[in-house]
């Protein structure tokens, strides 16, 4: 029995195993229709950040793909604790999954009939855009050749694992030596990217997407940081021509807070450089995870 | 070790196992990012359908998406011959699936970085409509709320596991009494449903969605069957207007093969039974699963 939970740990069936244990089955639906509801909480510095609102749109994201795993709140809290204090890990990716599983009746292709099941995972912290990176602020390609699924084919705001659209993105801006990828819509509106939600600064006005889109917790904690800072804020459609027009830009993350972007395609903002609001923003958000009020300490021992 | 190979089996690292010791690892981005290309083929009667035009389909979508599993058409080709071969089944469902795997450089974001590898499994043939069903005219079910996701979003022609749009679909299919559901796009086209292509017939004609939709083999089958029938075809964009003013409606997938349908949304057609075209076809597609020049027999000594 391997005891290595370095590179992290897994609570799947009651068990916490490490994570290179923790394997699902080809035949899960779960895998073979993409058919799942997950959700990602950080650990930073020993503690869960905004717990109770991960476990909220965790739940709410069950309830939208009609999953039923058999777990309460609190069993699911406990199993999370548990795993992460197994790990050891200080600052940890901590993702809760329900899948659709597989049918109890043999041959149905109706997924009413299939039993769904819990299991969760950690891994050592990861930052959606490396933090060197990140400061320098980041360069974003806006994507030519895909478009974000829309809202009425997946719904965004069910957090999901259906990434076609951005993994097709992220070859397309990693070929062309950008750091990672914004989808448009089909209405030319900017919606995503793959881990992360964008903002646009123009004078003052922070405006971030609504549609089409998650509405990422760490989005929430951006959005109520800036208006602590004095700034406003509007969520809403935003324009491709409008967003090359901002002062500045910025992505959201649970993986790594604000980033800077000081490039989005050929435009530079910033004068190639990760603008002042976006830094200030970035430092007021590893302050907050600082915040007792919002973190849920593990207890290691 | 289990040996029971009844309900099926799979070949994954280069061993040939019981279907349910078959995993993934719940990092893998086959999973997390529902990052794979697949096929499956049918195995009828102790033989492979087709098998080098699936083959062919699912080199095509692995290169789609830039997979690379270092395994030749040959190499896979055997992997599947010798897991069927070592399940005793002879009429079979057999997915080769190949999956991006996780990022050889750790904490990557970046697809190019992956190992992709390659997997495959059988099991029992599985009917998309039971065949009662089917014989009797299957109900399908029009979505309301969903449309399919785009072409532009994710390809469908290469074959994937982005069923987040089938399964809602389904649900809405399944709460209203109807067998399955067919998905129209943006523009009021029909497209596609979970498993199969759609086929009306109007005057002789028979006419089949051409974009955002998978060309499937059986669909090509039948469009085949339909010509020797002396029917014309067509594949162009069919509006949902036009199928609910069709003759006949009938479904195509390897799972079933021509499955006439009966009813769509309240309107019936061929009064509510299936159509003598889609029966005719049905038993021309049955037949021509016995053609030795399409079949490859598997040796189960």
């Amino acid at each position: 029995m391997d005891h290595d939970f370095s590179k992290g740990a897994a609570w799947i069936r009651g068990e916490i195993v490490p994570i290179a244990q923790a394997t699902i089955g080809v035949t899960d639906w779960g895998l073979t229709h993409s058919d799942v509801a997950y959700d990602v909480v950080p650990v930073w510095e020993g503690a869960f950040f905004r717990l109770g609102d991960y476990l909220e749109r965790f739940e709410a994201s069950m309830a939208a793909g009609r999953m039923q795993v058999g777990m309460g709140r609190a069993e699911i809290e406990t199993a999370l604790h548990d795993m992460v204090a197994t790990s050891g890990l200080r600052a940890a990716y901590v993702a809760m999954v329900a899948a659709r599983g597989t049918p109890i009746i043999p041959g149905s292709r109706d997924p009413r009939d299939c039993a769904n099941h819990f299991y969760a995972w950690c891994v050592p912290y990861v930052h959606v855009v490396k933090p060197e990176v990140a400061e320098a602020g980041a360069h974003v390609w806006l994507s030519e050749d895909v478009r974000r699924i829309p809202d009425d084919s997946v719904n965004p705001r069910a957090k999901n694992y259906h990434w076609g659209d951005f993994t097709q993105g992220l070859f397309e801006a990693k070929d062309r030596g950008f750091e990672t990828v914004v989808l448009p819509d089909h209405a030319g509106n900017v919606t995503e990217g793959p881990g992360f939600n964008i903002f646009a600064l123009k004078g003052g006005m922070v405006i971030t997407p609504d549609r089409g889109v998650l509405h990422g917790i760490t989005r929430r904690t951006v959005l109520e940081l800036a208006r602590a800072e004095g700034l406003d804020t509007c969520e809403r459609a935003l324009p491709v021509t409008e967003l090359m027009e901002a002062d500045e830009v910025f992505l959201s993350s649970s993986g790594g807070g604000v980033i800077p972007v000081s490039r989005v395609g050929e435009r530079r903002f910033s004068n190639g450089a990760a603008g002042p609001v976006a830094l200030r923003l970035r430092a007021a958000y590893f302050a907050a995870l600082q915040d007792p009020v919002r973190r849920t300490e593990i207890d290691y021992s």
